[in-house]
């Protein structure tokens, strides 16, 4: 099958889908788990032809840890499918009910958004999880994964597309697309793509949403601040700024930049360097800073930059105002943290901040799906529609409205006899049968 | 100014106006009111101008008609002002609250999106309208009208300004442009615009979302449909037959092709012809249609038309599946209805039916914001995020997370002796100050 086939059999099979009852989404997910597990040893041994590759290619050790499906990672694996089943539907569930009049009920009901063309790099366990995510919600998916992982990624989709499609979900559902090409084909498939959710680099995903229509859900830069407040406290700083900065500096909710009030700053940065320092961080500071300590020059390119590594940029403020209006500007929208007492100041920096998430005293690190409580993440979307901050299933997720009548015409609600819409509340939860 | 200044102005204005105190929208959305009132002679009298230009230009009456902006306009678009004060303020609602651990409480709330463009054509009204939502939202806006109504768009958007401003918010917040220049480099701004309201004529909006990346909400089309059912009643089915086609034609949610079960395709088409006929509508039918009455030959691109006037095309089907196929494929996924007795059919219509509004026993013509009791309607949206069906000004807000911590940091979260999370509901409504 071509791509146009693929993308045209998942808009299909999506159809029916949405309208797929829960058991049977949840047999289905146990069937995949069970087969995953039953096929454990062809798993591995394909993911052993992809690492051999690797090897042979001379792939970073980080890029080759990622790209391991060994037993553990399948009991993982199945342990996330098993707390998926355990989740409710999150699909038709009703939102809102109202009475227009009597006999004419409105009822918002939640649904799939459609297909899902969902794109990363080496991570096979992603396939996993993304597909079993889309499962859940009644979504159609199409994979594209990093090409490291092929015949990790084929014989994982193999074993889904077939224990599902047994379960009753309609074939199609599922799509696996394996080279670049296919990628420039559906990101200009809008007529059966509904969204994209790109995982990966920032590049990568930035050469995604610069390249469709389609709307995408993610983030491509990372650019994290913690502003230190004169009303701080410093210990909490020091430990804030560390964990943001250190606690894994290659994920996108890690600090870049490092925002000092002037008033602090001569108490604060000498003891802010030994404890950044010592865990290998090099510092990069603005010509306040670089009076106060030693440090290397940063100019305007470092405050757009998103380091990912070990290297942390500082520039002293004079007003959070002042802070603000610097992470508005030279941020991503990600996720900003203030360290401060003042509860007024605080709550400017909510309000101002234009970010997906607004910390007030701890750490960057902690915008994440996982401890967020989300459950399942989806990603860690930057928009400004739809879904904003760690996204768990929901941003899977739109509605629909049905409104249910017994004959009901517009021209007795017009006129000068024109009948009286009620607009009642109506408490009932579920669409009657 | 130039574009790029207003489209930046409005950038800064919307970070003050996404903190603004409801007192202070309200008091400012007063202000536009009295405004209006007290300045309606001179808006009336630019109004004129608009007037007298587009009957020399020979503007086509409907047009005339949308155009025209007179005191009782005035005190309608007061009115609407009114009510919307009287609404709750949307920003800052607590969607959400979950503690994540003692002492580190996250909060979803409600916030404005950001920058609002907004085109619109002919009716100075919608230009009050959309900028009053906006204003309560707490998003800047964008305006562009149509170009005949250039001086009552001008002092329209002079008298709002100069109240709001005059009232306390950000100078910026509103932009006017006003050529057709200016629109094709608001659709290149993404840096500056975050959602773009498309307000006309199916070309028009096409136009829009064909040559932007930025996200717009709205329809194209409305190619709506109404199935016939074979245990349909049929004096209702005619009934709801009349009213989406001829209740008013010209507009997105009248129907615009009639699928008919063949088992009552005999009983029902000439009783529908005689009733439609009788209202002047054309009608066109598949080859099925013409063998039972006289029809003009309806082809494939009648399925995908939106007449937008009085014509309707008649096809019969063999079973609920192949009307919900039909729809799918030549519908524009906006509003669907099946006429039909046995609820099981009307289910499986409601779950396959892929559109933003799905009816059954009635009209068509009902999928409308004040309809539906949404207050006001910022449009109707044939996306598959963020929103669906017609939009009140919940399409205007998106939400942030909030993260209120005392000094948490990942690092005591990870490892063998790491704290676990609590991940409690919060029943607190309110972020705490």
């Amino acid at each position: 099958m071509d791509i146009t086939e693929i993308a045209k059999a998942a808009k299909n099979a999506s159809i029916q889908l949405a309208a797929a009852k829960s058991d049977i989404k949840d047999s289905a997910l146990a069937a995949v788990a069970a087969a995953l597990k039953d096929r454990a040893g062809d798993i591995v041994e394909a993911n052993e032809k992809d690492l051999a590759q690797a090897e042979k290619d001379n792939l970073a050790q980080p890029l080759l840890k990622r790209l391991n499906f060994d037993h553990t990672k399948i009991t993982e694996a199945c342990a996330g499918l098993q707390s998926l089943i355990n989740l409710p539907d999150p699909v038709g569930q009703t939102l809102d009910a109202t009475e227009l009049d009597t006999g004419l009920e409105l009822y918002k009901v939640s649904c799939p958004i459609g297909v899902i063309g969902v794109i990363f790099e080496s991570r096979p366990d992603a396939l996993v999880q993304i597909s079993a995510l889309c499962l859940k919600s009644g979504n159609a998916v199409l994979l594209k994964g990093g090409s490291e992982a092929a015949h990790t990624n084929r014989i994982l989709a193999d074993i889904i597309t077939d224990s599902t499609v047994s379960s009753g979900i309609t074939a199609g559902w599922l799509g696996l697309l394996e080279t670049r090409a296919d990628v420039a084909e559906m990101l200009d498939m809008a007529e059966f793509i509904d969204l994209i959710v790109p995982r990966g680099s920032n590049e990568f995903v930035r050469y995604i949403m610069d390249n469709t229509n389609i709307p995408v859900l993610g983030h491509a830069d990372g650019i994290c601040h913690v502003y230190v407040d004169a009303e701080a406290d410093l210990e909490m700083a020091l430990n804030i700024v560390a964990d943001s900065k250190c606690q894994y500096c290659a994920v996108c909710n890690a600090a870049e930049t490092l925002l000092v009030h002037r008033d602090i700053a001569k108490e604060f940065l000498p003891r802010a360097k030994d404890a950044l320092e010592a865990r290998g961080v090099q510092l990069r500071g603005c010509k306040q800073t670089a009076k106060i300590i030693h440090v290397v020059p940063a100019n305007e390119e470092d405050w757009r930059s998103e380091y990912l590594d070990y290297i942390l940029s500082i520039k002293i403020v004079g007003s959070v105002d002042e802070a603000v209006e610097h992470i508005n500007i030279f941020g991503s929208h990600h996720t900003d943290a203030i360290v401060t007492a003042n509860k007024t100041t605080a709550a400017r920096f909510l309000a101002l901040v234009d970010s997906a998430n607004v910390f007030v005293n701890c750490s960057t690190r902690f915008s994440d799906g996982f401890r967020f409580g989300l459950g399942a993440e989806v990603g860690i979307s930057t928009n400004k529609i739809h879904a904003r901050g760690p996204v768990g299933l929901e941003g899977l997720l739109i509605y629909k409205w049905y409104l249910i009548g017994t004959g009901q015409v517009v021209a007795d609600y017009t006129g000068h006899d024109a009948k009286k819409f009620t607009h009642k509340k109506i408490q009932r939860s579920n669409v009657p049968n």
